[in-house]
């Protein structure tokens, strides 16, 4: 059983989407994302399943119709669709799911005042219940005896636990996309969801992090919450044991130096090429979240124009943000906030032929990646991130031996050791970095980006999820 | 030399104030509060001096005259004040220590935008590093050969290293009186500054607590941040150690007893018996402070009324507020909040004879102790804090068998059992627990208040100051 063991992947966002056409007919839609093809590659040659979630119209039609075969980067893969009702959805996802626990492994909440959790939170803890329940039925149904079932992230940490009492012949392992925070913070959470989602997580037999330091912050909170007995990499409670692991996940080279040499990328670059001309140019590539660190990044920009006025005119920063969450009052405001910070950056140091700061919200895809091309440095400063694949995907995109300024609390940094890390919550340490970057000698800007090569693209995709795979299904439930 | 070395204590505030009187002169104003009585006790029948420092202009005069003595609780004391002028003072207090140290232990940033550290924090830094400069110059001034020096609390963090370079023959111990908040919180601190500060405490004989939690997360901190060693309660690095203890602060019962039956406590008493009748009495006393968490206490008194209409007209929320640290922007629009809320709820809830809520921020200490023997619910839920002495007093006062619901992040909580711990995130798992308060049977009222009664008092303050003192004076400095 252990070699080509049946896979049923679960996830809120899947392999596929459906949408109306113009005629009306539905079409399916690729999901995008690393986590396809990263499956893609494990599930070939496998009895394979994925369940995820119907959030459209048209998804919930196909929901309907019951299970369908696609094929994910080579697998012919069964996928069963969640209907999911719209305000229960909204409950699941966005209130409790991305506001709650996103919030919370983020270190996100202004704790004098919020989280307040109320009615409006209380039900969307029982949507997020209703939600994972949901997926674990689905899974059950899906999953041949013995199968290995794969709930992946914080929207269905409960799911494991569902599944183990329904179906005790089923290995189960977890994985965990985001930070996971220490036991101070995560006490902000009721006590009560704080020890479900723990003890639902603890079900699985394998649970994997993205890097050593979110994997610890978790077996201390499953120790300080539940009491819970920690030997090595084995979490033991009510006569169960889990084991939790490291699992950093890399993206797919070829696929990105394939898109990167397409002709809209070409198209973008001419156009970046005007804009920048021959300045240094700094990047950053980030969705528009408030854990991505924009306001200090743009602040600690500032503090090196006003520093080093002889930069005046030579350099470029372009910040290229791809909207995200934009229903959340707080992601609003930080917007909000990050524009307004951008604008004062430009009144204050613009000259005739000169813009300093540049930022696009447009969402371009070829855009971006003719930007990591392009850059000679890269900013990526989170507050906190699992992993953050902009760290990795632009040193292996990038032609002209770019360097990289890498948060400490990025999952990324305890690989791309050629970074220059820094303290995100740190402006003025930030504008060092900058300006060392700006200084290293040719030699150590060419070794530290050759270096980077080398590092950044980590893990292969398919390689990813076939070694969580191999750690759970030689793994007896205990 | 080990039974009775001779001492110098620092602290920023000292045993003895300064002002003008209206006719002109000087007065001697005693200073207030449990570190002074705590000290009296443990100076007795010792060569020792108190360093502190001269803040107001009549301090500073004081100061310019040099030493002088003053008797501390019983023992003679030689008391030098460090004359800082406004602007520095200012720096190191409100800026450096109660704005950017109170902060980060008590987690009450908004991390995705604050702190952002720029001049005016450096320059807070520095004043910082000047005054403890000055304060350890002060006590090496002051301290006999092989004296023991014992400098308090988080304004001070730096003064066990400067010293250790210039006084290798003395013992330090220094004791934290706030809490120590976990790793991933403390790198928000600029890195040179975070370092900084743990070794300055390193430098320390023996370093302690109010409970097992914040020595935990100190030395944490010490292995995360420095890569110190960890072994037991010992903490080394750089061929030193130091020895990490908890040192519970405890409340002088006969003063407060001797207090609260003063004639203006009796008079306080019947203004609020006319205020209260036979209302049940829920009571929080509190500084007007972001950590004391007054608006989700209110949020959950809001909910219990939204509950349980059977009480209205029943019970009365009394919250007496001390006015602190005023000029903080953060503090103003926190009270303005706090107010607004109270508003509402007795906007909500009111009748013509009944004001559920009343808040007052009169800072009558009389006032304050009789609440305390009246109350039938005393509520502490700050989000963190270091012991919270008002969960001691009130138990030790109180005529009625009142039940205390506590906080479980206040530092009092790893003693005192028979108190309703809660979650102070929670508003709604308060609100339980005032419900459970309401609803315990008399005899479980009377049991938990009995039981609570004997363990508030803690370790009698003179011992709390001894036990340091013996601890460090026994141990040799390595």
């Amino acid at each position: 059983m252990a070699r080509k063991a049946p896979i049923v992947v679960a996830s809120n966002r899947g392999p596929v989407a459906f949408a109306r056409a113009p005629d009306g007919s539905i079409e399916q839609r690729r999901g995008v994302g690393g986590l396809v093809t990263a499956v893609g590659g494990a599930l070939r040659g496998r009895d394979a399943a994925w369940v995820a979630a119907a959030f459209t119209n048209e998804d919930r039609e196909q929901a309907a119709r019951g299970r369908f075969t696609f094929d994910v980067g080579g697998a012919t893969v069964r996928v069963r669709l969640a209907a999911l009702d719209e305000k229960l959805y909204d409950a699941y996802y966005n209130e409790f799911s991305n506001r709650i626990l996103w919030f919370l492994h983020h270190y996100l909440w202004e704790t004098p005042r919020a989280p307040e959790p109320g009615p409006a939170e209380g039900a969307a803890w029982d949507a997020y219940e209703t939600v994972n329940e949901r997926f674990a039925e689905l899974i059950a149904d899906e999953a041949p005896e013995g199968a290995t079932a794969m709930p992946q992230d914080y929207h269905l940490s409960l799911v494991p636990g569902v599944l183990r009492a329904h179906r005790p012949d089923l290995r189960i392992g977890t994985f965990w996309h985001i930070p996971f925070c220490q036991p101070d913070q995560y006490r902000v959470l009721p006590d009560v969801w704080g020890a479900a989602l723990l003890r639902g997580m603890l079900c699985a037999d394998a649970i994997g992090f993205q890097t050593q330091r979110w994997a610890d912050n978790f077996t201390a909170c499953c120790r300080e919450v539940l009491g819970a007995t920690v030997k090595g990499k084995h979490v033991s409670i009510d006569g169960r044991s889990a084991r939790v692991g490291v699992y950093p996940v890399g993206v797919d080279v070829d696929l990105l130096r394939s898109q990167a040499g397409q002709p809209e990328v070409e198209e973008a670059a001419k156009r970046i090429d005007a804009l920048v001309g021959d300045r240094t140019m700094l990047l950053r590539v980030d969705r528009t979240e408030l854990s991505k660190n924009i306001l200090r990044g743009f602040i600690a920009y500032e503090r090196l124009l006003e520093r080093r006025s002889d930069l005046h005119g030579r350099i470029v920063h372009l910040a290229l943000l791809t909207p995200s969450r934009r229903a959340i009052p707080e992601y609003q405001e930080y917007m909000r906030a990050c524009r307004a910070r951008a604008d004062q950056i430009n009144e204050r140091f613009s000259t005739p032929d000169w813009q300093p700061l540049i930022l696009d919200e447009s969402d371009d895809f070829p855009a971006t990646l003719a930007a990591y091309r392009r850059y000679d440095i890269l900013i990526v400063n989170p507050v906190f991130d699992g992993m953050n694949l902009v760290a990795r995907e632009g040193p292996v995109i990038n032609e002209r031996d770019g360097t990289l300024i890498l948060s400490r609390n990025a999952g990324a940094a305890a690989e791309l050791h050629p970074a220059l890390l820094v303290n995100p919550f740190d402006a003025d340490g930030t504008a060092d970095a900058i300006e060392r970057a700006l200084g290293l000698s040719e030699r150590e800007r060419q070794e530290r980006a050759h270096a980077l090569k080398e590092l950044a693209p980590g893990v292969p995709p398919g390689d990813w999820l076939g070694r969580q795979i191999k750690d759970v299904t030689r793994r007896r439930g205990t």
